[in-house]
């Protein structure tokens, strides 16, 4: 069996493949394709690793993927927010077009595949209740939110006639993220701890009393990989799961960032709005009803200093935790 | 000004287009063309209409259609849902990829032309509130539904980005008709009237306690040329309506039909249960909250005894009425 991770030199994606190495039990298979428009590293050196550079907006990358061996596809390949907000076209073709042929490739090639999409919070926009539910109508402000919602349904449709067996994960924001700040718009909800963490300054664009509908990687990843394992039959009528998350205020973050770094971290922080981003990132939810994603099974982070503390362990080994 | 109507030789078309060449006053116009896949005829003869006959699925057929000089388009076009059911690769590329080739030529030749775009009930389904809101999720059960829900989606994310002037309009479900029985799931709503009126038998596939949305076709095609005529800024943050309706079950039908044309009519009308269609059509809501809709000025048929006299005045003027 054959596990495949587009996305696949991106963060999320090489955590993903090493938890995948590291255990062998919950998902065994032979091979592990890593790919990605650039070449993707292994993150483990491992004989079932194959590292692909592929464009999946070329009209025949999804067909040279996906054969009848493949078990489980994860689709993390994606245009990010603020990104696909400035080049919609581009946004288009690689959140949607390649989504569509990953799909076609799935029904003729490998129909009983799992095939886990990443989706996002992003899909929610305008006025929204306190808490979103899964009735909740998906109104999005942002081409990133449109383009992983026209996946969603499309892929529904695809799950409902049996064409692929999907599911998809709405994610949290992603917090903390090791590495550089990226052009998503919630590039901040990582910058502003992981800066300070290694004694840099960070801007944060939006008001400290803004909630974020935060996971830790960690979380995340766990959950990619309990969403492949669960029997279709346990999603009913809808295969789109809220994952779980926390629900907390940027003024939250910087007390757990003190709590856990000290106030001289907090003092890294400076705040400078910026209209563009704070419009995307204040049009997503800041809390669900996730009671559906618990009782499936999926796992949530117990608060943000456990959050910031496996950042620490996980990404500052030197530091020591 | 020129107004384009796609599926201009559908039965709305040619009421819309009717409508249209007989006010000149709320849309005026130079030119209206009618395109269908098979060449249309004129409603009327007049020598405003040009009657075209254009496959939509061609790469070049929405850059033949949209120019600089339109002004309105209203894109009625589609695959119906039964229809698109049994052949999902034909509604995809017809439902959806037709869309989207004409939100591209709009986006390119006249951004400021007003696109309106048919939608339906059907993008609803699932569990479902007794009565539907503007911020209640979509979770077509179809893929009729699934496939205008994408368009619904990519058409607000145009609009927002201010490529397109669009204008979406969920359409109850339309009764009475005329002509014969078609794909529709719902073709059943206006056969068990148009037929019994003819004095031919019908058969209804779903039961008489099933609800359904109905509104008859000359508030339909009023509400479309309504919609051409309101500013933009009045839509708000989503360009997408639920057109009012009137909630009537399929015994207050058939009750409604033996007040306007007598006892012997509804005894024409047999009950044989369809399960494909009756899973359809029960997955559509029954009734919703228009309150926008009619804020908007959008109108609402007063109750089904007068839509049945409208089909009779309209299509059977030999009966008189």
């Amino acid at each position: 069996m054959k596990i495949i991770i587009t996305g696949g030199a991106g963060f999320l994606g090489q955590r993903l493949a090493a938890a995948l190495l590291q255990d062998n039990t919950t998902l065994p298979f032979d091979e592990l394709v890593l790919a990605d428009i650039q070449q993707p590293n292994a993150p483990i050196a491992d004989p079932r690793v194959r590292c692909l550079a592929l464009d999946l907006t070329q009209p025949s990358a999804a067909e040279q993927l996906i054969d009848s061996d493949c078990g489980v596809l994860f689709h993390l390949a994606a245009i990010v927010s603020s990104h696909a907000e400035s080049d919609f076209d581009l946004g288009m073709q690689v959140n949607f077009d390649a989504t569509r042929q990953l799909l076609e490739a799935a029904r003729r090639n490998a129909p009983a595949m799992k095939f886990i999409f990443t989706s996002s919070l992003a899909v929610f926009g305008g006025q929204l209740p306190a808490t979103v539910t899964d009735d909740c109508a998906v109104k999005p402000q942002s081409s990133y939110g449109a383009q992983k919602a026209l996946c969603e349904l499309l892929i529904n449709d695809y799950a409902r006639k049996g064409f692929v067996d999907a599911r998809v994960l709405r994610l949290p924001t992603i917090s903390v993220r090791p590495g550089k700040p990226n052009k998503a718009a919630s590039s901040f909800a990582s910058g502003i701890i992981r800066e300070p963490l290694h004694g840099e300054p960070s801007v944060c664009p939006v008001s400290p009393e803004l909630a974020l509908w935060l996971s830790s990687p960690g979380t995340v990843v766990s959950n990619f990989i309990h969403a492949a394992t669960l029997p279709a039959a346990q999603f009913g009528t809808s295969r789109i799961v809220n994952l779980p998350g926390i629900s907390v205020t940027v003024q939250q973050m910087l007390a757990a960032l003190g709590e856990v770094a000290g106030e001289q971290a907090c003092a890294r922080v400076s705040f400078v709005p910026d209209e563009a981003i704070n419009r995307i990132v204040a049009s997503w939810p800041g809390n669900f009803d996730v009671q559906r994603a618990l009782a499936l099974g999926f796992r949530v982070d117990e608060n943000f200093q456990q959050v910031i503390r496996a950042f620490m362990h996980d990404e500052m080994p030197q530091v020591g935790s």
